[in-house]
This record gives C-alpha cells, sequence and structure tokens, in this order.
C-alpha cells in the first residue's frame, strides 16, 4: 500500500506541476477560470445555459464540458448560445486532471476569452483532488441533496471559494435547510462566498451574474493597473 | 503512466481476491447482500430507512454505512431501527473497497443476518470498480438529477442489477423523464430490474420491499433443498 501511496503522491505533484503552467496560461491572457465541481445532476450545466443566456453578447466566454461519457453537456451548451464549447470526454476516469486541460488548450484562442468554466465530472469527491490551473472552484449542491454534504465531503468544500445552492425552487420538498447548509459548509470554510439560486426559476442567479461581471472586470483593471 | 495502469489492475486484482473470499463467506451462511451506489443525495440512506421501517420486525436485517467523512448515515439508520448498524468511514476514500468490508466482517455475526445492506459512498464513478462480495449492485438514481445519468455513467448501471428511481413525488419540477431514463437504463444494461419510489410518500416502495422478501425467501429456499 506505501508504494500505492507514494504513487498518488507522484500523480499528484506531476498534476500540479502542469495545473502550474496552466494556470500562468491564464494569467499571463487575462483569463478568469472557474472549475465547477458537483454531484451528478446538481446543475452545473444548467447553471451554465442560464448564465450564457445572459452572458453570452457581453463577455467572451469559454466553456470545457468534462464528462465521463457523452458529449450531452456540450450539446447543451452550444444549444444555449456558446460559441467557444469544448467537449473533454474523459472515458472512465471520475474527474479531469490538468494534463486533459493541457490537451484541449491548443484549440483554445485565450486572447478572445475573458471567462473560462471548466465543468468537471460529477463526483463530489475525485475532482477535489485535482488542481486544473483555475482561479478558484466553485461547488454547487442542490436542495434536494441534502444539506450535510458539506460534512460528508469536506475536502470540496474547503478546496473551493464559491458555493452555489442550486434548486431552491424544491425548498419544501424535503427537510432541506438553506440556513443548516450554511452553517455546515460555513464550519468546513469561513471564506465561502454563498449564491443561493433557482436554475429553473432564475430566483437569486443575478446575484450570481453580478458576482461573475465584478470577477472579470478586476481581473481586467489589475492588468490595466501594472 | 503505464506505470499507473499496471497498478491499478494490482490493485483491482487484489480487490477482486478479497471479494471473492467475502462471496463465499456471505454464501455459506445464506446471507443476502446488496451493493447500494449512487450520487450524493439520491436518497439511498433514505431508502434504507423506509427499508427497515417496513422490514425490521420480518427479517434479519445489517447495514454498513459507507462514508467520506461522518457517521450521519449510521446514526439516521439506527433512529430507524436498525439493530445491526455498522459505520464505515473511508476518511477520504471516494469509494468502499472489499478489504474495508473485510475489516467489518468480524464484527458481525453472521448467522444471525439475512439480509446485509452496504451503502457505499455517494458516487456514481469510482464504486462501479469495485466488487464487495455482494450478490448483486442496487444503482439509485433520483428524479431531480437528470435522465441522460445512465448514458453518462454506464459502467454504473451496466454492473448494477437492479435501477430504484427515488423522489417520483418531485416529477414535474424537471423535465426528467421516467420512460427516458428507463430507456437510458436499458439501453446500457437489458437486463436490469427498474422500481420507481418515492421514498418521502411511500409510493412505489411495495414492490420494492416484495422484491426483497422474495430474494431472501429464494435464498433460504435454495439453501435448503440442497
Amino acid at each position: 500500500m506505501t508504494k500505492k501511496v507514494e504513487l498518488k503522491q507522484k500523480v499528484l505533484s506531476e498534476n500540479d506541476r502542469i495545473a502550474g503552467e496552466l494556470r500562468e496560461s491564464f494569467l499571463s491572457r487575462d483569463v478568469v477560470v472557474l472549475n465547477l465541481v458537483s454531484s451528478p445532476g446538481s446543475g452545473k450545466t444548467s447553471l451554465l445555459e442560464r448564465t450564457l443566456g445572459t452572458l453570452r453578447d457581453q463577455m467572451d466566454i469559454a466553456l470545457i464540458a468534462g464528462d465521463v461519457h457523452t458529449e450531452n453537456d456540450a450539446d447543451r451548451l452550444k444549444a444555449a448560445g456558446g460559441r467557444m464549447v469544448w467537449p473533454l470526454v474523459t472515458g472512465g476516469s471520475c474527474h479531469l486532471d490538468a494534463r486533459m486541460i493541457s490537451r484541449v488548450l491548443p484549440e483554445i484562442d485565450l486572447s478572445q476569452v475573458e471567462l473560462l468554466f471548466i465543468e468537471n465530472v460529477g463526483n463530489l469527491v475525485c475532482p477535489a483532488g485535482f488542481d486544473l490551473g483555475e482561479a478558484m472552484k466553485v461547488v454547487l449542491i442542490s436542495t434536494t441533496e441534502g444539506d450535510d454534504k458539506p460534512l460528508k465531503y469536506p475536502a470540496m468544500f474547503r478546496r473551493s471559494s464559491v458555493m452555489v445552492v442550486n434548486k431552491i425552487d424544491l425548498m419544501g420538498t424535503s427537510d432541506f435547510s438553506l440556513q443548516r447548509v450554511r452553517e455546515n459548509a460555513l464550519r468546513i470554510n469561513p471564506e465561502l462566498e454563498v449564491f443561493e439560486v433557482s436554475c429553473r426559476t432564475g430566483e437569486g442567479l443575478e446575484s450570481w451574474i453580478d458576482w461573475l461581471r465584478s470577477l472579470v472586470r478586476k481581473r481586467a483593471s489589475a492588468l490595466s493597473s501594472i
């Protein structure tokens, strides 16, 4: 088992090396990169569809849609008006890693991109361990999943900067509590920025969109002040 | 990367060896073992709570509740009347493996057990690869997750014998279609037995319970005919 642990360390440090290079590319080209992680079915693709619906004509958004199998998510994002969408099918792997991103990257003209979303594989465990060179991880959780998820999957919530609670229109169909999920999440990571939204009704999305706008604006002004 | 693949093979074949021993123990003691797998929040624990509610006085049920962190699920199962409940906290690992089960097993008096549920870690990818010596895998999917999940996570649906579609009381809150999820699942695995239930309202649970009863009965009669 020691050999297994050593190899895991080696794989992770190799991943960190490549992620570091990716981060440098993104920073030098002024691209904000968000790595979206969640359980299967929390609504990553729906959130991106909604985001494209509002922002596609206001900023240049690229999307890498990771999945174990199928290009369904990439197809949905194109249908939602995504002009720069790359499917990334892992063919069995339970997470995206930095090498997979570095293989897609040459196809993307980063000078044309302000905001890049990487939609990770639906999995609350393994993607937590793999840096993709992102500015931050955004973890989604839906109100149908149970409000103790941050305690059960702490690594993911610790390594994320933002938590989006989706499907708030379904509140009341279970004993999920917005206050409890927030408390549980902040106990794991007090720095978490929290948004509560419904990708179905649109409720709460304005704050998320505003936050994205300010993120891209800040990055641009930081660059111009250099 | 070849070294990584080789090691993965070695880990899996070692797992298969231990799972084989576990399977022999279970069979020789006439214990039906079901390995419950799903995304986080599909309702594995709720299904077990409901199952205990009906069957706890009718047959001897043991439960191993796996989680990355916390013993929340085990606590819920005890509160639901589970008399033989073992938490199994993986401490980071994204799936249960046969060795973890073999470590818990000495604490369980199998001669007192007719039906053993193993509640796996919430993860639709990695647990598919690890045999735990079970009679069959039961995959849960909830109507709030999207009906294309069988196509996106085919390994899990291929290796399961049963699919339980949970949260049918929430049908109509999204475009999830029972017919489509059934078609997608059967395309991956035509042998799948399918149940449609709501652990909240109780709808559809009778068929699931009947099926469990017949499973245990069949096992017992197969033994007595030897």
